[in-house]
């Protein structure tokens, strides 16, 4: 295998073309705005009288466009939008990458408010946290692997808000990104366990046009930071094409690790080959394989997969 | 202290008064009976448009005076009533008892329908788990002590099926036995901290005429059993005496304790005195104490419990 990291692999504008931004229309600047858990529940229940789906986008603000497509895809299904902007505590297990999230309400507004968001939710996080919370989740094997292995009760805060939110919001629909691929399998495991009977969609990762996934921790790169940033993606595509040419998985394996010690400035974390339904490492069934990496360039740890087929 | 325990205590008609069971309304005998999620969800949806307040009772069926005062309770608070009758095989951890659970839902409907319950959801182990549960609950201290280290599993399991209930009913209020104390404790928890906005009802427990708190696995006492099975009682109220009378808690339980090993028949597991706000054994302010006992019956495991004030 050629190492494929320091040059534009094939496949890539295929790849980028399927998660095409398409830009937010300009229609009615007209958002609702609420910070308190009580108003927004009495407004979304006269929607809901009259009849209206409800798709809720919850994200950390600091939003991109990966954000917005998940925007846009909720209005293209007719939804009345919510989106909710709320940096969880409880899902950040280092304290310092909590503090340095970042965050700009104002920006988010405009870019909200343009894409025809219906509604933004921005509690503090007294009106989240009443009180201190006692219950703790458990997924089994689920959050034990790949981010559950580096991010101790991430998924436990994960699950905990994301439960808040969608009874909160009652959303008939919501939607997340699938660059947090494991985050949305603990999620479908949360809306089908406890029956909270929602459509859950999984839209594709946005791009940057180097292929970075868009992350709004993207912010905190250095301009050499973004540079090898795009180690991540690179890699992926390498790794599913050297698969997909009949490589073994451990010679892949070696490779991609290899290249990373290579690499100024990215620190590898994980590498996974894993089973897209199961996220088990024993993959039967190539076609249904998902890449996942985790690395850290800089101060930021980044996050990508990328699915087999 | 006297060993109270062999005679009727004082305060103990007291005790019953505040618990009597006052007789079903002989209402129109017309209550709608669904065993699957989508149609009941379709026809609350409706009543909720109507305007009504929903109002949920949860059982595992073998339905006795302490669920009809629970169904009372919903009616007098102008509840359009939803009683939901599934005997959840997550909450056993022991497959016996679960095997021999009473189970009559003939008799249930009769009783329900006599009782002005405008619904009942009896859904199969199928619909509500359609496959194999993924999620585990913790809940710190609240779920290792009392119930939860004789029954490891059992809060899991009861906060899965009574998230699973509350999201397929979505009601506005919901109704328990006080009997379950710590149980009650769980799904506020779950409650709070999972935003679901429920009014949760604790309702007194209701007694036999001889004090025996009512319970379905009651049906499972043989005769000897059943008269053996008023020690629980007798030393919850003796105890609650001899505490307010200024006796330690050290020589309350252990006189406590050698009642029960003294009492043909009956095999104690836990004594306790509580704070009933935290669980904790460390109890401050002793009239916010409360006291749970839990004891083995022949082939039934019983418990039970008392407020100090």
């Amino acid at each position: 295998m050629r190492d494929k990291s320091t040059e534009i692999p094939p496949g890539y504008q295929e790849s980028l073309e399927t998660v095409d931004y398409i830009g937010a229309p300009l229609n009615t600047p007209e958002m609702k705005f609420f910070t308190r858990i009580g108003p927004l529940q009495a407004f979304l229940n006269e929607q809901r009288i009259a009849g209206k789906s409800i798709g809720l986008v919850p994200t950390m603000g600091a939003l991109h466009r990966g954000h917005m497509s998940l925007i846009e895809a909720s209005q293209e299904n007719g939804d009345f939008t919510v989106s909710s902007l709320f940096v969880n505590p409880t899902q950040f297990n280092d304290p310092g990458d909590l503090e340095r999230y970042p965050r700009d309400l104002d920006t988010d507004k405009l870019l909200l408010e343009k894409a025809g968001c219906q509604v933004l939710f921005a509690p503090d996080t007294r009106e989240m946290y009443a009180r201190q919370s006692q219950v703790r989740f458990d997924f089994g094997q689920f959050d034990k692997i790949l981010e559950g292995k580096y991010r101790p009760g991430h998924f436990s805060g994960v699950a905990l808000v994301v439960s808040k939110l969608f009874n909160i919001v009652r959303p008939d629909s919501a939607y997340f990104g699938r660059k947090d691929f494991q985050q949305f399998k603990i999620i479908s495991i949360i809306n089908d366990d406890l029956n909270f009977g929602i459509k859950l969609h999984c839209r594709p990762t946005v791009r940057e046009v180097d292929g970075l996934a868009m992350s709004s921790r993207n912010l905190r790169l250095s301009a050499d930071g973004r540079n090898h940033a795009t180690t991540l993606y690179r890699n992926l595509l390498s790794a599913r094409q050297s698969l997909l040419d009949g490589i073994s998985w451990s010679q892949v394996r070696a490779e991609v690790e290899e290249n990373f010690r290579s690499s100024a400035g990215v620190q590898l974390e994980y590498f996974e080959l894993a089973d897209s339904a199961t996220l088990s490492t024993e993959v039967k069934d190539l076609t249904k394989g998902i890449l996942l990496v985790a690395a850290i360039v800089g101060p930021v740890r980044l996050i990508d997969n990328l699915p087999i087929a």
